[in-house]
């Protein structure tokens, strides 16, 4: 094989694509992140604190290397993106956007070391939620703007992600929600662009009735500005050091809840209703699956939790309903410390780490539409069992579950237990305890937020861990948020043959 | 529906089949277990301990029962039996033999409650090897024997079921290992007994060969008997409350190593070699899994624990294989305690406990082809990833990997976990703290023995436990070791309609 690039015309490359198109869309993207620096520059500069030099040097670095990206580019050329392409893309602008937007907490005044910039970037664009930071009450207002806008950022990525380009690349079994628009790859461009605006009308809107409702609620205007970005990312990302612990007005936790819940929905679900169809979301299988997870879980707890420390229902309820949903969303709020709550309830919040929400939205996890294909797997599988002859169709949601949506989700499966396993025994080796490194390695690869223990529980944090778990812990969140195979077949020499 | 019954002659009956074809299986199975308690009382009676009687009413107990189960039977009928009715006989025999098992136990001066019988018993026949007895140094050597025949015919139960019954049922993906005997339920018969025969001439000549390997290496002839019998069957159960922490001579451990090792393989691996065949296990793929994740284990394992506990590298293997081997083979006698090894230790046994030996052994656990066979579904769909088009098969020792066989170990993996969920929920209401709760679960539904923690760990005890822990786990017990789905299809409503 011959390297035969001539030129712009050259078809044939000595890799299966040219890197060149994939360089426009990155570029692309690091130019909007230099713009959302712009809010925390202005918000510092606005509160008197220095720290807006920061955001200014970090958004002419980020600019400028996102215009040279673009200028390399093929920017004249307009043709569709291939798979692998899309893979390399989808990695590509996932690591580029986590190396610059750490940029800031590097130039941090207090000192941060590279696997702490690295790890609470990481945590915010995955919206994961797990901090290294303490002191946050007294941080310079533009660095908390900053958080919270790197998982408001990080929430639209991952729903564009999930919406138009896994199902295209059918990553573990999300070829069940695969619209027209993504079944080939000549016809993915047309409607992509339609479908985004869409999406930020969603997103955007359900973020600013957010943050009306958390300022009626009680929140200070800037407290209800992070924690309304924050919360429809299911984030979980705080301007407080005790998370929702400092707000105690239930009206400030039940928003949360309502618009924890509605950030873990199929975003499709409200551009639907929005074009004219039905707003009556409980007839969709999966947002039936997470709200019934949900009342199980809740009742179940909170009539425990009542009953064992002799609370009223409605502070049991008001306590267990929010940490419920904070960990099944995956967003990770913390309100008071569930580990203390006794076994029962820790054994609960551990199961609750892996389920996560709807697919088609920021939740993490394995996700409902996957428990709910391997129950009707183990159902059917009992059925073939008794009568082996008889064939048998599954439906999910009036779709037919093909032959290779198993296999695809037994993959999946497999590599996050696989996953979990190898991070845990690394985690161990750094001197960890033993829940401490499975509940790290479940809640970073799930991407919730909290763990378990007195280390990294609720009331913990991970500043502590050791540099190299920390380096750890944020690879495996960005491998959790790329559902794993996005970036696994890129390690497969395969990929990078014609 | 009526019921037309009319006598001998009737074939249509209210259920799908006709409960008397299963009597006549499982009361020979009783007859049978009822000449087991003859040795034991014999043992009893040599040593002057008057625990013969409880041999000798138990005996009369169960022969009876058996006795009256094979003359209510249509013996008279040689018809094969079909799959509902495999299902069934399979259900039923299990619960016969734990029920008629425990007898003994019932009696003991000592006094034992029910839920402390039916574990002992589960866990002797299931292979599991997790008990609730101490001062096992003193306890007349007939109940000391009794419990090692448990697990002696739990196993040789277990490798028939294994090689005869649930490839033919389709369990759990060991269609892959369907023999030509067990296609159709029409062929099943004629070579089942044969088969039957060669898998008693292999188990029982194992059990003869390590018996003599241990007397050599230093047992007494006593404890060569109950250890031959309990490490042939991967179960576990010891004649002493250190377990092998009693035996000081390593050859005694190497011992173990070799027959835990051997009674993890497929028996038919060593049929076909009796038959002419190669004794050369190591090329099946199954085999090499199974030996190169006991070396890998072993080696990181052996070399950590020496370095930190500055052991000599002879001293540290020895203790490390014993304990990688026993759990990995799910024998789970103990050598030390390795939790106090460090995290790293309980993280790496914790993992253990789950995989499991080869199938068509005594051994529990996923079992390493579930493992192969989710490695190849990984590996397949990532090609699957890079090219859709590209049709590929997967091939899984020289064998054609079905499409129905990833459904069925989604199905088997995702009940594993579903079960693993409930069990270590309903063991924390029960007051147990998380690690013992999710550990005691695994070790359960794994048929392993020791779980995590002080408790019941490998330096500790199930006795503790509360009673309706105890009943959970042995129920535990006996779902693992039936793949779940041989219980799960009898809660079917299906499964009863004809």
């Amino acid at each position: 094989m011959t390297n035969s690039v001539t030129g712009r015309q050259a078809r044939t490359h000595l890799l299966a694509f040219d890197p060149r198109r994939i360089s426009l869309v990155v570029g692309g993207m690091l130019i909007g992140l230099a713009a959302f620096m712009l809010p925390p520059m202005a918000t510092d500069f606005a509160a008197g604190s220095d720290g807006w030099r920061i955001f200014a040097i970090s958004a002419l670095i980020t600019g400028f290397f996102g215009t040279m990206l673009v200028l390399i580019s093929r920017w004249g050329e307009t043709a569709p993106i291939s798979r692998r392409e899309g893979f390399l893309l989808t990695a590509a602008s996932w690591l580029a956007m986590s190396v610059f937007a750490a940029i800031p907490f590097l130039f941090l005044k207090s000192g941060m070391s590279f696997g702490d910039a690295l790890f609470e970037t990481v945590s915010g664009l995955t919206t994961t939620g797990s901090t290294v930071m303490t002191g946050l009450d007294t941080l310079p207002p533009g660095m908390l703007l900053w958080r919270s806008i790197t998982q408001w950022i990080g929430g639209i990525g991952i729903i564009v992600m999930a919406i138009i380009m896994l199902p295209f690349l059918r990553v573990g079994g999300m070829q069940l929600f695969q619209t027209e628009s993504s079944d080939r790859s000549d016809k993915i461009v047309p409607r992509a662009g339609q479908l985004v605006r869409y999406i930020a009308l969603v997103y955007g809107g359900l973020t600013v009735i957010c943050l009306v409702a958390y300022k009626i609620a009680g929140m200070s205007l800037f407290d209800a500005v992070n924690h309304a970005m924050t919360t429809i990312a299911t984030g979980g990302f705080s301007t407080h050091d005790a998370s929702f612990g400092f707000f105690p007005q239930p009206a400030v936790h039940w928003v949360a809840i309502v618009f924890m819940v509605l950030g873990s929905l199929p975003v499709v679900l409200f551009i639907r209703a929005l074009r004219g169809g039905s707003w009556a979301f409980w007839r969709n299988v999966q947002v039936r699956g997470f709200l019934t997870i949900i009342a199980v879980f809740s009742i179940a707890l909170g009539t425990w939790h009542a009953v064992t420390d002799k609370l009223s229902l409605g502070t049991s309820y008001d306590q267990v309903v929010f940490n419920v949903v904070s960990i099944i969303s995956t967003t990770g709020y913390a309100l008071g410390d569930y580990t203390a709550w006794g076994t029962p309830a820790i054994g609960a919040f551990f199961v609750l780490t892996f389920l996560g929400g709807c697919t088609g939205s920021t939740a993490g996890g394995i996700k409902v539409f996957r428990l709910q294909i391997m129950w009707l797997t183990a159902r059917a599988y009992v059925g073939s069992l008794i009568s082996p002859r008889r064939v048998s169709t599954t439906l999910y949601d009036g779709r037919l579950v093909e032959d290779d949506v198993p296999a695809a989700i037994l993959a999946f499966v497999s590599v996050l237990f696989a996953m979990l396993v190898v991070l845990t025994m690394a985690l161990t080796a750094f001197g960890l305890d033993f829940v401490t490194s499975l509940s790290g390695a479940a809640t970073a690869l799930a991407n919730v937020g909290p763990g378990l223990g007195p280390i990294i529980g609720p009331a913990g944090n991970f500043g502590s861990l050791p540099e190299g778990a920390k380096i750890l812990l944020a690879l495996a969140m960005l491998l959790g948020r790329l559902e794993y195979f996005t970036i696994l077949v890129l390690l497969d020499p395969y990929f990078w043959r014609k």
